[in-house]
């Protein structure tokens, strides 16, 4: 717990993943993770995709009180288009102290008063504007190197896949990533103000990317804690953390987030500027809002939760639904809508957004305000009319090359998911989408990573890019560390499904490492190769907790007489001596080939004389019980 | 645990779930759950499917030395085609007593020696074969009644759904029933020596099933634990259990088992054959396999695993997968082929099996003893030499009116699983599907109760008819209760979005009530209204654990001030004062849908605009830096 009087306190967990090494890549020394496998493998190093930034480096001395070291300064000097400025002073109300409940406590973060950066007049910070100039920026070849990851020695690893007319490339070329962030199929989310930020990108093209939220409210959390599940929940795998933060401390609770990100960090303004005018949602004004925008703008917020499509015309069509309106967001600017019956000012300054986004390379996550909170409201009206707009205003933000993404539902039954995607993709001109899960059923709390998860790998498979994670705690309460790592490894688990799905080329080199390693009992490297080796190893420990058992060759499921894998080696020993020629080998496999063919064709048979059968009832599924002897 | 030298005492969890009611219904009293919702919220108790048997029914008393009450035996005696006989006497090798360290230890069940039940000489007992003679049994009435809980009332509440070819009738009469089980799309598992179970139908236009295995092994578990882990499953939703032991004590704990199971029971035989042979695969003999099926179908088990569909040929297949064969039964099958160069026993001797099942009516499982065990092993040709194979014996088990279902994979990729779907509706002609998870990734072990969700949901959606549950210890080691537990919710909540995407005609009742509860701050009845209303609530504490927070308008996530749900209510109250006349309504409604119109038009527009630019550049996804600017 923090002591919020004196020096933030703050614990958070570093060292490397068991059986991990960090290692860095190319001239950006971009940073990854392999895992060293048993000799006995006769494997090299499994190399795979790393968000969890400077933690897990031992060669990095961590001090939260410092932040992270400005990896991308330099890189946004260089391009000559930004200025240092004096930055909004601070004001009490960015912190919610506007009454003795809500009096601070939390020290601002300690480092001399930075000064940001911003577009000189005229210019646009934007990725997209770079890339639209045919400029590959750093954060470009960043992302190309991270991305390809062993992409080139895994082609033969994929069995295939069926990406729905995605265009994944065999190899990630920095040209690639330009052109993909050019015609707004990718964002890199990189706010001139949060150099500490490894570049990333989200895209249908590239990996399935996760979120994980974070943040306190005005009934539980604090900052330490919400910095220390930041660094847990990046240890496991999220791609970025947005901070939903909408109690007291808002703005120091942030900068002590963003200062120690690695990843790009999120946030919805209109909850920190409903806490500034006492969270009246009538009360809330444009230039409050605007003043919010600048002020996270100066901290490093990489990308924005707008809820621009929310549009007063709508707000009738959700009134009739089951769960109504359940985006915090949705809801605020619903009612400022009907109180002042006027279009959403959202909606009516979207261009002066924009300029402030250009300004300092801030993305759009397009809120869906109205996203279904029941499968009961699942793709409704007000779904639909909210998602057109969205996709008008991403046009209109592509205009000033600004880069965007679409958030998406929410709860929504099997069946009606993929009109989700393809709806988004035609009229959003395949923005990335941004989905939680969605989940595919109401009726689990306490399980609902799972009721999403299910459907998360599935919009993933569909073309979703970046996931938003849902923790075991969703509906019920705030999620704590565990809840946290439960819902990242989940959404981990779902979005690599989605990446298999799709036929990305070197999705498939891990599960097959591991499968190997499964087959050859070594226990090790199968912990060390899964998503929580923490968890794989105590399951296992639980039963067969003796050192021994790691070496074993069977598991506690069957015992050592029992085993299916010591089984099949043996089968396996057994064919290789019984066919020592391919010759051999090759006969058998014909015989094989020819005894199924003929067992598919009794199988066939069969089945057609039981449709004769029915047939020579006249097809009457409902015969009555005295026809049917 | 138990004392294995007198009584044994086995402590097993009974009373209702939290917020039901058990209440029985129609001539034969058919076991159903009723939750009671709060008054305010002016609506009925919600009906559920209930598994859970007498346990959960205060009125009856639960004696486990005794067993419970045989619900159906006198219905099988009224059919006058059943015998009592002498049973095969109890061998010590049937408990696995071969050496000093397999010397039994659990005591027999209790009650005086039963004398069970057979088919008399020419008759056979199988719900199939008096389907087809147009009989409706009692059986099949009481599974219309339980299958049809609450439908009639509840058509509205669909909205939509993919069968994918089922036909789900909107009512389901006994007669659908019959017709069902005639045509083989499902089965009714109801061995006649297994009268305490409660009838329930598997097939793919009945509400989508699932199983909970349980088990003990030579390294862990004990018959005590085995019991209450069963009352356990079924009290959160199981439909059948398996009992897959392996070790000592065999028989006696499936005895225990079955005369206290309300559910059907089913086993893989040849575990316990392998057992009488000292564990090794070549001493297997037909001799020895047949006694093991007339010892288990004396006890009462109602469907048995026949991996009868590894056969000699299509062993070589599987030597060089990743992961070999990963079945036991499967590997031992295997084993014994190569070992003898001989066809399986279980292939040559089928119809002699098959003559057994008549006599008890039992249900064959037809094992998938080549299923993949890891994502690289997917769909390939061992796996599908062996399905048309369990195809050719289908239709061979129906020609004695012998009940089938078949089982499935395992490990597959998403994009793999609609292929195994679609090839076993086709070669199977629509026996019922019966599969594990499958799971969509290798990476996750500790997580493989979600990878494999993610599977079986999907599908559960495209037609089979139950699941086999994973529990988080899947690959790892064997499950303890609170495994038991997450394993069935995890598969209850999967198979239920099955049965949502399906379209059924009641799924969404339960999705539409717990919503409205969400909805209103309901917070007991969400908690009684989903699957696990103890975690439920115990998460909503951990926030909030005060009493009054139970009926707080709010929750924890969001906090008394800023509450979505709080502000939609508000956004609802002024929409219906502002349009009082259903005039005013619809006019609003009428400027949205325009509004959406014109903003869909927008974005298409842009979108259009968009494709231009790439279009007057050639169409050239790669273009050079150079170019593109």
């Amino acid at each position: 717990m923090a002591d919020i009087n004196s020096k933030l306190e703050i614990g958070v967990t570093t060292g490397p993943i068991r059986g991990s090494r960090k290692v860095h890549v190319g001239p950006y020394n971009v940073a990854m993770r392999e895992i060293d496998l048993e000799p006995s493998s006769g494997e090299p190093p499994l190399r795979v995709y790393d968000t969890s930034g400077p933690y897990t480096d031992p060669d990095v001395q961590i001090d939260i009180q410092a932040g992270l070291a400005p990896l991308r300064r330099q890189w946004q000097l260089d391009r000559g288009d930004v200025e240092e400025y004096a930055p909004r002073d601070v004001k009490p109300e960015d912190n919610g102290q506007l009454g003795p409940d809500r009096s601070g406590g939390v020290p601002p973060f300690p480092t001399a008063l930075r000064r940001p950066l911003r577009a000189k007049a005229g210019a646009n910070l934007s990725q997209m504007h770079y890339a639209r100039r045919g400029i590959i920026t750093p954060e470009m070849e960043y992302v190309a190197a991270r991305e390809n990851l062993g992409r080139a020695i895994a082609r033969e690893a994929s069995s295939g896949g069926e990406s729905w007319g995605a265009s994944i490339p065999l190899n990630v070329t920095p040209e690639f990533v330009r052109d993909e962030v050019a015609r707004g199929r990718a964002i890199i989310p990189s706010n001139v103000n949060h150099p500490e930020c490894e570049p990333m990108a989200i895209g249908r093209n590239f990996l399935v990317k996760i979120n994980a939220n974070i943040g306190n409210s005005a009934v539980a959390s604090d900052v330490a804690s919400e910095v220390d599940k930041m660094v847990w929940s990046i240890r496991w795998g999220a791609d970025t953390v947005m901070d939903l933060s909408t109690g007291r401390n808002i703005h120091d609770t942030r900068e002590w987030i963003i200062r120690n990100s690695p990843v790009p960090i999120g946030t919805v303004p209109i909850y920190q500027a409903l806490e500034k005018v006492g969270g009246v949602a009538e009360d809330l004004t444009w230039d409050i809002f605007r003043d919010t925008l600048i002020e996270q703008a100066e901290q490093g917020v990489d990308y924005f939760t707008i809820h621009a499509g929310v549009r007063l015309p709508y707000v009738p069509m959700a009134a009739k639904r089951v769960t109504g309106i359940v985006s915090r967001g949705g809801s605020i600017m619903a009612k400022w809508c009907l109180a002042h019956h006027k279009e959403s000012f959202l909606y009516e300054k979207f261009d002066e957004i924009t300029e402030i986004m250009k300004a300092y390379d801030i993305a759009y996550s397009l809120g869906d305000g109205l996203r279904p909170g029941s499968i009961a409201d699942a793709n409704d009206e007000a779904q639909f009319a909210e998602l057109y707009t969205l996709g008008e205003l991403t046009h209109r933000a592509w205009k000033s090359d600004v880069q965007v993404m679409i958030e998406g539902p929410g709860h929504v039954p099997m069946h009606k998911i993929k009109e989700n995607m393809e709806k988004q993709l035609q009229v959003c001109g395949e923005a990335p989408f941004y989905t939680l899960g969605p989940l595919v059923t109401d009726i689990a709390p306490g399980y609902d990573h799972i009721t999403s998860g299910i459907g998360a790998a599935q919009i993933g498979w569909y073309g979703t890019a970046m996931l938003c994670y849902v923790t075991p705690k969703e509906h019920l309460g705030l999620p704590d560390r565990d809840d946290v790592k439960v819902g990242v490894v989940t959404y981990k688990l779902a979005a690599h499904a989605a990446d298999l799905a799709k036929g990305h080329p070197a999705a498939q080199m891990r599960d097959d490492a591991l499968s190997r390693a499964r087959f050859e009992f070594r226990w090790r490297d199968q912990f060390n190769l899964s998503l929580d080796p923490d968890t794989a190893e105590e399951y296992h420990d639980q039963t067969l907790p003796a050192e021994g058992a790691k070496t074993a060759h069977f598991c506690s499921m069957c015992g050592p007489k029992f085993c299916s894998m010591q089984i099949s080696q043996e089968v396996r020993d057994f064919a290789a001596k019984q066919n020592q020629t391919a010759d051999g080998f090759l006969a058998a496999e014909k015989w094989g080939a020819d005894t199924a063919a003929a067992s598919k064709a009794a199988a066939e048979e069969g089945m057609r004389e039981m449709s004769k059968v029915y047939h020579d009832k006249g097809d009457n599924l409902y015969l009555p019980a005295e026809e049917a002897k």
